[in-house]
C-alpha cells in the first residue's frame, strides 16, 4: 500500500492558535455588524442590512469549490419598510445574544435561543422562526452557527492518536489524547473548539454506524492503519462535520468515509465532501477532498454480500442524486447504476457473515489500497 | 441543604471486582447451560431446556422489587418436539456464539449477532427472530445481553468525577477520570465494564437533552453540586441504565433524573427507575430508589414556563400512565393529574426564558432541597 504522505509534526504544531484565530475572526464580523448598523443610524439613516439571497433560485453548484455556493442576488432589509422591522430586530437581537454568548464563554442551542429570546421580550412565533433569523445571521456575518455557540443536539464521537489543546474556560491549556476512552469522546462544544496539538495518525475514517465504530476499536484500527476514527451517528452533525475539514486540512490526512450500501449511505458521505444546499451561505463545513470509500453497491456483488431488496423509496432517492450535481463523477454514477441494476442494498454489519474480524482484516486493507486509484 | 449520606471512598474501593466477578458468573450460568444440555445427551434425553415464559399474561408487577417480574409459568423446549428443534438449535448456536465473543474479547450488536449466524450456516428469517432469541438466552442464564458483550447501537454520555479503571482488552488497567472531556464519554462497551476506583462526586443527575447536559457542564453542576452527569440522549439506552443502577449501589450515591415535561419524559425517568416489561426477565437494570426531580407538570405552573398544548396523543398517553402500575404513587398521580388539569406540556430549555444559567443557578438547588421530602 502506498504510504500517504503526511507534514512533519513540526509544521502541525505551528497551525496551533487557528482556534482562536477564528475566534478573533467572529467576533470582528459581528462588531462589523454593529459598526455598520450605529453608523448608519448616526448618519440619520434607517438602519439596513445586506445579504445573499437563500432562495433556491440563487443557490447554484461550484464544480470548483465542490459546494453549493449562493449566487450574486442579494436581499436588503431596511428599517424603512415596516414589514422588514420584525426580522430586522430579530436579527440584530440574536447578533447581541451570541455576542454576550461569547462574552461569557457559554453555549447554546437552536432551542435555547429560541426560549431565551423571552427573556429579553423578543417576540418569536414558534422555533422556526427564531431558526431562520440564525440562518440569516450566519449568511450576513459569513461563519456558521457552531463558530458563534450554537451548538445541535445531536452528537457524534472520535478516537484516535491526537492529542488536542482545550480553549474552553475550566479547561483551557489542558491536553487529551482523543484515545484516552476506547468507546469515544463525545464531539461538542469543547472538541470543536480544541487546537490540535500533536498527531500520530495518517489518516481519518468515518464510520455511520455506532457498533461497527467500536468493532473498529476493538479490532485497533487505529493502530493497524494509524487512523483517527469518526462515529457520524448517521447523518454527521454540523460540528462532526466540521472537525473532520479542520482535522483534514491542519493535519493533512486524507478521508475515508463508509457507510451502509444504500443511497442514504451514499449520501452521509457525500454530504461531509460536498456540503447540503441549505448551507450554500456557509465556506467550512464540507471536506471536498475525502473519498466515499465504501460500503458500495459493487461491494454486494464483489463480496457477496447479505443483502435486501430496495424499496420504492430508495430507487426514487436513487434517481433524484443522478440529477444531483454532487453526484457527476465517475463513481457515484457507476454505484449509482450498479444499485440500480442489482436492485439490493447492504449494511456494513453485513461482512459479519465472514466472521466479526473479516470487515477489518479483509475488506479495509482492500478498499485503501484500492482507494489510490480514486 | 442536607448532605446526603456517603461511604467513604476506602469503603468504595473493596467494591472494585464487581465487574471481573460479574463476567465470571456469566461465564458459569453459559457454562452450565452447555453442561445440562451434555448432561442430557450423555444420559440419552433428548435435549432440552426450561425457562420462564415471557408472555404478557406472565408479567407482574413486583411492589418490592418496583419493577416488572415474570411469573411461575414456564416454557419448556425440547429437540423431541420437531417444532422446538429450530429455536433451540439458535439459541444454543446464539450461546456458543457469545461464548466465542466473551474468550475473544470481542463485542457485538443485536444486527451483527444476525450477520454473524451466516458465517455459521445457522439460519436466522430476519433480525426479528434473532432477537428474540437473544431475549431466551437473557431469560436462560439470566444475565442481560450487554453481560454477554451483544451492546445497544445507541450511545448516551456521561461526565464527572469519578475515576473508572478499564478491563477490556489494551486499555486493561489504565484509568481516566470522567471530568477529562467536558462534551462527555460516551457509555459503550468499555465505560460498561470498566470499575469504579474513586468517586469525588455525592450525587447522579440524569439529564434527558444533549444541548441541557452541555449546560450544566459549563454551568460546572459537577463542581457546585458535586454531581456526574449522565446524558441519556432520550430513553436511556439498557447499558446506561445499568450503569447508573451500578453507580448507585457501588458508590452508594443518590440520583436525580431530569426530564421533558410531558408524558414521555416522565417515563424517562420511569424507565430508568422501574424498568420496563419487556425487561421483566431481567434484574439489574433499574435504579429504584432513583427520583424523578423535574421537569414536573406543577413546575409549569410554579415557574409560569413557557409551554405547549398537550397533544390528543400526549393525554392519551398520560390515561394509559394512570393504569400503570408502576406510576403507583402520589407524586406521579399529582403530577399527571396536574397535567391534565393545566393541559400543558413544556421542554427541560424553557427554563432559558429567565436566562441561561437560570435553570442551573435558581431551579436545580431548589429542586434538589425539595428532594429531600419525596
Amino acid at each position: 500500500m502506498k504510504k500517504v504522505k503526511r507534514k512533519p509534526v513540526e509544521k502541525q504544531r505551528k497551525k496551533t492558535g487557528l482556534v482562536r484565530e477564528k475566534k478573533t475572526k467572529v467576533l470582528s464580523a459581528l462588531t462589523g455588524l454593529g459598526d455598520r448598523l450605529y453608523n448608519q443610524i448616526s448618519h440619520r439613516q434607517f438602519p439596513w442590512i445586506e445579504m445573499p439571497n437563500r432562495s433556491i433560485y440563487n443557490i447554484q453548484y461550484d464544480q470548483k469549490l465542490r459546494q453549493y455556493v449562493l449566487g450574486t442576488k442579494a436581499v436588503r432589509r431596511s428599517s424603512r419598510n415596516i414589514k422588514h422591522i420584525r426580522p430586522l430586530t430579530q436579527l440584530v437581537w440574536t447578533a447581541s445574544f451570541v455576542d454576550e454568548l461569547r462574552e461569557q464563554d457559554r453555549t447554546s442551542t437552536l432551542r435555547d435561543v429560541f426560549y431565551s429570546a423571552q427573556a429579553y421580550e423578543m417576540n418569536f412565533t414558534d422555533q422556526t422562526e427564531s431558526d431562520n433569523i440564525i440562518t440569516d445571521l450566519e449568511t450576513v456575518i459569513g461563519h456558521s452557527r457552531e463558530d458563534f455557540n450554537v451548538f445541535p443536539e445531536e452528537r457524534s464521537a472520535i478516537f484516535g492518536n491526537l492529542t488536542i489543546e482545550y480553549t474552553v474556560p475550566g479547561y483551557e491549556g489542558k491536553r487529551l489524547n482523543l484515545a484516552s476512552h476506547p468507546d469515544g469522546m463525545m464531539i461538542g462544544p469543547a472538541l470543536t473548539n480544541a487546537e490540535f496539538i500533536e498527531c500520530k495518525a495518517d489518516k481519518i475514517i468515518a464510520i455511520e454506524k455506532g457498533g461497527l465504530f467500536t468493532r473498529f476499536v476493538e479490532e485497533k484500527v487505529h493502530e493497524k492503519h494509524k487512523a483517527i476514527l469518526v462515529h457520524t451517528a448517521g447523518q454527521a452533525p454540523r460540528a462532526t462535520r466540521s472537525l473532520i475539514r479542520r482535522m483534514s486540512q491542519e493535519l493533512d490526512l486524507p478521508v475515508y468515509i463508509f457507510c451502509d450500501a444504500d443511497p442514504w449511505g451514499m449520501h452521509i458521505a457525500m454530504v461531509i465532501i460536498s456540503g447540503s444546499a441549505n448551507a450554500a451561505h456557509l465556506r467550512d463545513l464540507n471536506t471536498p477532498d475525502a473519498k466515499w470509500a465504501g460500503v458500495w453497491a459493487s461491494d454486494i456483488v464483489q463480496y457477496d454480500l447479505p443483502s435486501d431488496k430496495l424499496t420504492d423509496l430508495d430507487v426514487k432517492r436513487l434517481y433524484e442524486l443522478q440529477k444531483d450535481p454532487r453526484y457527476d463523477g465517475k463513481l457515484w454514477k457507476r454505484e449509482i447504476e450498479t444499485f440500480l441494476k442489482v436492485k439490493r442494498k447492504a449494511e456494513q454489519e453485513a461482512f459479519s457473515r465472514y466472521g466479526l474480524a473479516y470487515i477489518v482484516d479483509e475488506y479495509l486493507p482492500a478498499k485503501l489500497e484500492a482507494m489510490e486509484s480514486y
